[in-house]
């Protein structure tokens, strides 16, 4: 356990990176962190000092990136879909790297649906002559009632508890990945000691 | 160094399994690693024995790749774009693991173009006022030169090389994910000793 001088530090992975207001929405998640008595770890993007002197600006932002992950005490996951029916690659990449190194990771999305739900929604899915869901390319369709690929899914269970879901109905994209209820979810379940590696 | 009675073991990562004939196609990948004088990993599938005892059929799958995870030596990647833009979000938190756990991560992708070149394709990508690259929902796309998020990418390149990228132009997305060129591509690099953690 950490003294209060030192609290627990949470790394935010998500997308938000790539909102236009990326800064703004990202002091504010990291606000609620802090509310939460807890020490948020912001990822580093292009407009960041931390990442500026590299001379390679891709290879600045992942070292940038992987110093926080490595310092992280825990994360939480902004697995909203992002440009198709999946989460952002980056952030599923981050989150395998947390929880490769044993330590809690939480999730979630701000679109409600299973995958096969946003498959179907999406560019479609049916059974095929043995029952099993398919998309149109033929390829088969998750369907397991989780909100993203088994495996970030069952990650964030066995660290506690399934992805957060929370809907947004109102705005775009990228209202959807700048919502915060499901980052306060998370944060509730942390301070309720229910998140474990 | 292992002996030749026990070779190094390469997880198959990739959205293979969700091909019509997954078992086929991971057959003919896991006989081009033995070839290679490696011995391969392949992932769990639904049809699995190894996840079928399972109460839980996902939560066995999980269980049954984090044990292959855990066990090898290297993991190659088919980062191939899976419905959308991006790559298969299991195979991604995959490579992240692996890459936690200080083993080289290689990976290959029978799409050539850059992520930018692929959402400029699909939803459309043009400079704003200051000249940053977005999407219609006004996202940041990532400008990198590279094949896929920046995350996954220089992981790669940290393990020795770039994701090799090998046009495949016959067929849609099912021939796509089955090429085997890039994965061969990656074996020579294994091969020729070029690939470490």
């Amino acid at each position: 356990m950490r003294t209060a001088a030192s609290p627990p530090r949470v790394y935010l992975a998500g997308p938000e990176v790539f909102l236009p207001d990326a800064a703004a929405v990202l002091a504010r998640k990291a606000a609620m962190v802090r509310a939460a008595g807890l020490a948020p770890l912001v990822p580093v993007d292009e407009q960041d000092g931390r990442a500026r002197d590299a001379s390679d600006l891709a290879a600045g932002i992942y070292a940038g990136n992987l110093a926080l992950l490595d310092a992280c005490d825990l994360l939480i996951a902004n697995l909203t879909p992002f440009r198709g029916p999946g989460a952002d690659p980056g952030t599923v990449f981050e989150l395998g790297y947390v929880a490769a190194r044993g330590r809690p990771v939480l999730a979630y999305s701000a679109d409600v649906r299973d995958v096969a739900e946003r498959v179907r929604d999406g560019v479609g899915a049916a059974p095929d002559r043995y029952g099993v869901l398919r998309d149109p390319d033929g390829l088969l369709v998750e369907d397991f009632g989780r909100a993203e690929n088994l495996m970030p899914a069952i990650a964030c269970e066995r660290a506690g508890g399934q992805i957060v879901r929370v809907p947004t109905d109102t705005g775009g994209p990228a209202a959807r990945i700048a919502a915060t209820d499901g980052l306060a979810v998370c944060l509730a379940r942390i301070a309720g000691g229910t998140a474990s590696a």
